[in-house]
């Protein structure tokens, strides 16, 4: 499941190797492990190793503490449920969105009493808010005229510098010129998607597809034709192939890492794949690479744009899924595209906040940002955990999840006859808030899914509110 | 020239009658002002009153102290050049920009050792940066996770109030939930322009016009159509009625106050006619209102949105030209279109920068933005007579100038031979920067013009350097 690096402490090896045999089934549920002090012998550890790494496992909901007895598997990949299906969607253009349902969904977010399933952002408790704000002041006093004046357009130097040097973690090998900063990455695919396609032309995406690019793409007139994808692996390089012999597709845009709302990853070989064919047929791929850093593995994931060299993908992110949102920092490497994307940015927007790119810039610079990534992505992995361990409790046995090895969110795939929409609904009675599948298409599907995010601290009250959804599931299969 | 207000200080209401007297040609250059004491007596006012009146005119340039003799009028309304012709571009599209000219006068722009009459900006000297930063701590201190997290679609409320406040000063009546912000005025534009026409469309802006909305709407496949325009009023209501009664127009993008290049302001009567017009044809009006806040006259110039009951006003302003262009901070009130900006913005930029908000919220609600503003107009009012009289001493005499009354902004009529973009690559020799007319338009014209900014601290190099500016026009003129 997870490798080993040398970064890693002691416990969370332990942790991992445990962890292994759990997923294996080499360890099942009900099994009792050894005591700390066997174990301890066992692995040639001190006995405070053991326990960081029985804590860990504890606080990922994979072992429990029976008082008196010692540490019992409660969860077994087996016993989980089955993975969704991949999709098959239409192979042509779709134009029916569900844009009041949308609306509706976001009109309820500002209510502060509800559980917001529905959100694909961490929550404030996992940002570090004030070391952020020392971050903010300290780059007042560094800017020229504190960061009142207009920036050059292509943005805060010293950013895309720590970008650049941060490229090298997915083997990028980015330069400090090559990047163009933006107002966040829905900003940056605005960009990107004007400078590769104009009004009439069709794009390709993965289906299901995040529902603010469709939005964004209809609002800039552009058709859509949505690719079959697996939870586990993504779009398939033979499908694309296939999709791009056949129709006029004048861009591609993907979400290579951790989708948003599939949560699959596509296995680097088949990224590279992926490069090989956009650049046979010489078409752009906009990588949407959002949630790249927010991995649960012992590396993070390349990026398509690791193996281009052509300049065709245009490589898209941001700090809104890491660090804040409301800094609304972005930024986009668009290889043959750079001189067209700087117009653009020159023509919508002239600049953007040089401040919060610098106070971003500083923490990347000194180590705070994979200080805080670290502790962020331990907890998100605890929670991903602990969600697919309550759902497989409480929803119907045959409801489909999807394994997130990175990111925010869980995708969900009940009975076909269940509605998931009708679900919201009455989910919303009791503050519970959810995304409902159709959300995530133009086609007419997706009605039996729905995206849940767990970028909330884990608690009594999500745990009780995930037992309310299955409740409500299983009432709902019945009536 | 003036009207007075009861706001004014003494000294101001002394200064400004005399400034009336100069304007009328009651007094002329060479006439000799009542020494301090007899002015004293004659307006019934203290000693020190008149000395600092006098010493307000003389910091504009209008009288100089000579030694042992007392004050002289320098400056006569009568002595200066005339101003530019109304404008005559062809009543039909053009495609024909100046991007490369643009790109060339904008890349220099990073040159510090440049004189940047080029740039329609305050330089960083007029800003209040101090106060600034202390407003941006008060924000991160007080706003919910110090302003990490994503704000509402429609903006910082606080923001929102203190614009709808604000406006109360052009009787435009707005509330909170009629405003949009956005990241500066650009993207105000922006967004107002994909809400009311697409791909294929034609709206009329004025001619000359500001070369970021030309390239904005080219960047969108919108078609422009150029209508004639008068330096002191801007363009005449009948001119308009004319082109909306000939082509298919979908929207109307104008700068109503203080126009950028042309640095007209359209009479109050005149914005009202248009809007009865645009309401006749039912046809969008943006208003670009920038400059708005930035008048010299006794009271701010209304909006073609204060005489809107249809909400086909879109109304879009920044503080871009007051307080931070680098803090991108700007808003639109769009009428009817209130509900497709906000998808707008929630398709290319989800939200803007709360922080800054919050802040310019702040300069707003507690008179500090007025009490800085006061200081800008009048800092502003004196360069631009300083530049008027400088220019009218060192330019030929066929040299028309616009005679901006408020803004950053200069727009020179050279002899119709002359080619300012020859004169820009002369001048950047010399480490001085112009805007060549041709780049703010679409059609084969205003190679003979000119736009010069008086946003940066009237002193000796300035003069120096529009008097180098002045003798290559002349040498130019005789080549």
């Amino acid at each position: 499941m997870e490798t080993l690096t040398t970064n890693d402490h002691l416990y969370l090896k332990v942790a991992k190797v445990i962890e292994s045999q759990i997923a294996n089934g080499v360890l099942k549920i009900g099994d009792r492990l050894p005591s700390v002090r066997i174990m301890s012998k066992e692995q040639g550890v001190s006995i405070s190793t053991i326990l960081q790494a029985y804590y860990n496992l504890e606080s990922k909901g994979l072992i429990e503490t029976r008082p008196q007895s010692g540490y019992f598997i409660t969860f077994s990949s087996r016993k989980i449920n089955a993975v969704p299906q991949k999709t098959t969607p239409e192979p042509t253009v779709s134009f029916n969105d569900a844009e009041d349902m949308i609306a509706e969904v976001y009109n309820n977010i500002a209510n502060d009493n509800l559980i917001k399933f529905s959100l694909s952002v961490p929550s404030r408790e996992f940002l570090p808010i004030a070391k952020l704000n020392k971050a903010m002041v300290e780059a007042m006093r560094k800017l020229p005229a504190s960061g009142t004046m207009y920036e050059s357009i292509q943005g805060n130097e010293n950013l895309r510098r720590q970008i650049a040097r941060w490229s090298i973690n997915w083997e990028g090998n980015l330069k400090a010129d090559d990047i163009v900063t933006t107002a966040g990455c829905m900003n940056a695919l605005s960009f990107s998607l004007m400078a590769v396609a104009e009004k009439g032309d069709t794009i390709a995406v993965e289906s299901p597809c995040y529902f603010g690019v469709l939005q964004l793409a209809k609002s800039l007139g552009l058709n859509i034709v949505e690719m079959p994808s697996d939870a586990i692996t993504g779009i398939d390089p033979d499908d694309l192939k296939k999709a791009l012999a056949k129709q006029n597709i004048k861009a591609i845009l993907l979400t290579s890492n951790f989708n948003n709302p599939l949560t699959s990853c596509i296995p680097d070989g088949n990224k590279k794949e992926i490069v090989r064919i956009i650049q046979h047929y010489n078409i752009p791929l906009i990588e949407d690479d959002i949630y790249g850093d927010v991995y649960f593995g012992g590396r993070r994931p390349k990026c398509c744009k690791t193996y281009d060299d052509s300049g065709l993908v245009l490589w898209c992110g941001s700090v809104s899924k890491t660090l804040a949102p409301g800094y609304r920092v972005g930024w986009v490497a668009p290889g043959r595209y750079l001189e067209k994307i700087k117009r653009l940015k020159m023509y919508h927007a002239v600049g953007s906040t040089t401040i919060q790119q610098e106070a971003v810039a500083r923490f990347l610079e000194n180590g705070r940002y994979e200080h805080h990534l670290r502790k962020l992505r331990n907890t998100l992995h605890t929670n991903s955990l602990q969600y697919i361990r309550a759902i497989s409790e409480y929803f119907p046995e045959d409801t489909r999840i999807s394994r997130p090895q990175g990111g925010f969110l869980i995708w969900l795939e009940l009975d076909k006859n269940l509605n998931s929409y009708q679900l919201y609904k009455e989910a919303i009675k009791y503050n519970i808030s959810i995304s409902p599948g159709r959300m995530f298409t133009l086609q007419d599907r997706y009605h039996h899914c729905l995206r849940l995010s767990y970028g909330m601290p884990w608690n009594e009250k999500i745990n009780e509110s995930l037992q309310k959804l299955g409740e409500l599931v299983k009432t709902h299969k019945h009536s």
